[in-house]
């Protein structure tokens, strides 16, 4: 990275390096090309128009949104190939349906209750909407289990009765790979996936085009050079990273894109340790059990060029509203002061980006305020 | 509470009682008046100028704040006696200089290298500007502990030389009352900082007027009934309190005045689980421990009046980014479907509200976007 103006920076300010969040980009589009998979990142994490120009520019079209409202951000900003990756929310019926005369839209069902609801609402309305329905592969958190096969065919019939729905398939969040630990378990959680999605295919495939699999937690899209009959990949916090991925074993530290600058404000020496302006209003209050310990972000040291490795046994062990306490050996104590910057490596860094609302990206504020 | 415009509510919503709300900050402030404390409400909860003047209705004038930029926020809005009750952060010092012309500046050290930097900073700069010691009594997080007399007489004598600083008195953040469950624990709590505090006051106090002391977490301001020698509380949770604040027995549930209305999304009935659109991003991943469960808020039913008492037996189990998903008893269960609202009573208000950034108050949308 270049230009950090260190010397401009008052308060808790994210910075974004724009090269390795790049490669990020590059690195996940060339293995989906390289796979034969459809590459659908998640724009939640950034949820910035000027990221979505970096995939654009990476020969990426077709985009997932946590929200209709993210689906209208985008699309105000001509992304026109939207997944929205949450259950119907039939209380947005109009917002989904005007947006549907502008872009080609999917909807997730977990239930058919809203989806005979949402039918009634569309009426005669003509725009296509694609349907997927959610399986719950073992998250435990939304979805259909795969054995539920009178939801399924409910929510499937529906789209068949209807001249604007069409079915287009199984879609899955293995989010249970947030609690993996390596390569091998994260295999053993998408293995099953894959096994379930793919039976589920063949029970259902009879229309005249194939039904298509989604899957694509960080984690797995990261780590796997298989993905077993699925069409579709859908991962979003790679773009960033963060320390969460390092601990799962997505990726080293040095792929995490995001860092944020916090001033030093006070110092405790009996403790060891020092008091910074960056605390939960901005990294968020996730955190992470890192090397027998519960913390909530890792530290760095900042110049104007970029930010360094983490320090080793230097963490963030406590985010209240403002403040962060970081501990820090006794070496490394004596060397910062008050009035300096240090970088905190967030746990989570889709939850820190959308507390912070910008980025300082070369210099510049870009802010995306949705 | 009247006029909540539940039709048109269509995504996560955080609707406040205005009533209630009113009701806390009168009884807080006629507390204060009872016991002859100033009164100097902490702004970091609520952070809205509109709220800001109903305290203004009830005869406040002086404010806490916990940052420079929220600060100017309420300066612009003619609050001219404020407290950064935050560690000074000598990047900000030209911000801080600048405010010290429109408003009397109370500001915090913990220790004495950041103000001789200020000093320095301050040159033959006019305005005056109050100094307060943050003492460490118990919290354990910012402070100066109370026997370190030599980094105290530091902070005094740079005061001393100073033709703009006025060394005012100490300030203590007992916010471990937090941990505390019931009036007896916090009693107790609070007692060690009157001692603690009054010791030094006597230590110190040779000055014309005499040294202030300052304290107040919203667990001991609801709760106590002396503040044995004190002579300024700050309380800022009270507003609207939350549930954390019932677990620490602050308050019962009908005093908390923020409900975050969440759209119904689906239904899982073999775990008895809802999921509501509400998650992380809008109430924060603060957690609490009740009745024997890690907990993301309490859940409500809503009418176009008000929210209900929480329902038994039914809390928020979890918060993902957007989902939150609600654990419920097998009645209750029957009675949910997709597309009603369920309200969402916060663990901690404090950072629901920063996540929501507005409030609907009586059908009207007030934004504060500081």
């Amino acid at each position: 990275m270049v230009n950090i103006p260190l010397d401009t920076i008052h308060r808790p300010t994210l910075l974004l390096n724009e090269a390795v969040c790049r490669e990020n980009i590059r690195l996940m589009k060339e293995k989906a090309d390289k796979l034969g998979l459809k590459f659908r990142p998640h724009f939640k994490t950034h949820q910035s128009k000027l990221i979505g120009a970096w995939f654009r520019e990476a020969g990426v079209k077709a985009i997932t949104v946590s929200s209709v409202s993210m689906a209208r951000y985008f699309n105000d900003d001509s992304w026109d190939d939207i997944t929205i990756a949450f259950p119907l929310n039939i209380r947005e019926s109009d917002d989904i349906i005007a947006l549907s005369g502008k872009a080609r839209l999917n909807i997730l069902l977990t239930m058919a209750a809203p989806l005979e609801v949402f039918c009634k609402q569309l009426g005669s309305h003509g725009n296509e909407i694609g349907v997927f329905i959610k399986i719950d592969t073992g998250y435990n958190r939304t979805g259909l289990r795969p054995d539920d096969i009178g939801e399924i065919e409910k929510i499937i019939n529906t789209c068949r009765k209807s001249a604007s729905l069409t079915f287009k398939g199984f879609l899955t969040h293995t989010g249970h790979t947030y609690n993996a630990r390596g390569r091998n378990e994260i295999e053993m959680i998408s293995a099953e996936a894959f096994r379930l999605l793919g039976s589920l295919r063949k029970g259902f495939d009879s229309g005249p085009d194939p039904l298509m699999l989604s899957m694509g937690d960080t984690p797995a899209c990261s780590l796997l050079d298989k993905f077993e009959g699925i069409d579709e990949i859908r991962p979003g916090n790679f773009v960033f990273y963060d320390v969460m991925q390092t601990v799962i074993g997505s990726c080293g530290p040095e792929r995490i894109a995001v860092c944020l600058a916090c001033p030093v404000v006070s110092k405790n020496a009996s403790r060891k340790e020092v008091v910074i302006y960056g605390g939960a209003v901005h990294l968020s209050k996730e955190s992470v059990f890192y090397k027998g310990k519960t913390i909530f972000g890792l530290v760095t040291s900042l110049t104007n060029s970029g930010w360094s490795e983490p320090y080793e046994n230097c963490y963030l062990s406590s985010a209240s509203q403002e403040h962060g306490v970081v501990k820090v050996s006794d070496e490394l104590y004596n060397t910062i002061h008050t009035g300096d910057l240090l970088g905190v490596l967030p746990v989570h860094s889709c939850l820190t980006a959308q507390c912070m609302g910008n980025y300082l990206i070369n210099g510049t504020i870009a802010d995306f305020h949705m």
